[in-house]
């Protein structure tokens, strides 16, 4: 505890989101105090003709 | 915001998952009063093996 | 099936809630073909001190 | 109603998710007593290189 | 890890939410393999006015 | 885009939650290379009655 969800779209490469958990991690713990060992995190990407803003899905963009 | 995720059985065409994407946008815009440009839609497509009823998977049905 | 969550900010009056699931389950139906009996949809209200943009949470703009 | 979402790593065989979906309904129904037919379970596959604790995803570990 | 997350109407007792987490968590191990101590459940309360089934609120029932 | 959802226990300060978003978007926007103006932060929070690992709730522990 606590556990965070990063909701993106695909294309990251593997350091990136290597990258990601360590920083939010450590973001999550400076802010709440949490211990690093505690904190969980999620990746779960999106494809373009899943997610629509404004009405279009990117994929139609 | 709003931000709405539609969670369904995959096997919707391209073009079916476009009108959702625009109607759901136009349906939520209508009734809750935001604009429709601050709209954000999520699809999230499930498997049959992934998703049960009444104790059974669809794939075991 | 399908399963439609809506996520944003409290304020609405129960007569925008009220009219918000019946017109987005109309459009899932419409677009997706599943039956509006079979459609389910949550509603998610967000308090502006646990919904951030851009860094800052929107009790904090 | 009520619906129940397991996230797990990728890996379980069908006859494993078959037997969690069949034996989770059963526990839901006996504790909160709703009926088995009205609950519904979705299973949600992460991979490794999605899923991090303390700081480092599993596929890097 | 696996994470599970109990959406469920507000309204059972505190004991049955107690039992509910117990047994799930059973159910999960004895299906899956994976150690009881490794298991989290969320229990998330719905209430009538935010959960809408073939286009009516339960509230509006 | 992307989106962070922080599932955590109540209890932290307004201000640890005003750092928590700011500094979680800098973590996210720094390493996937996402603006911070394009970045949305959620906060969920728990109660401890709502909560179990390895069978048991926080509130019955």
């Amino acid at each position: 505890m606590p556990y965070i969800t990063v909701k993106m779209l695909e294309g990251r490469t593997e350091e990136q989101k290597k990258a990601l958990v360590e920083k939010v991690t450590a973001a999550v713990s400076e802010t709440t105090g949490a211990a690093e060992d505690k904190i969980v995190v999620f990746i779960e990407e999106m494809t373009k003709n899943h997610y629509g803003v404004a009405g279009k899905r990117l994929s139609d963009m």
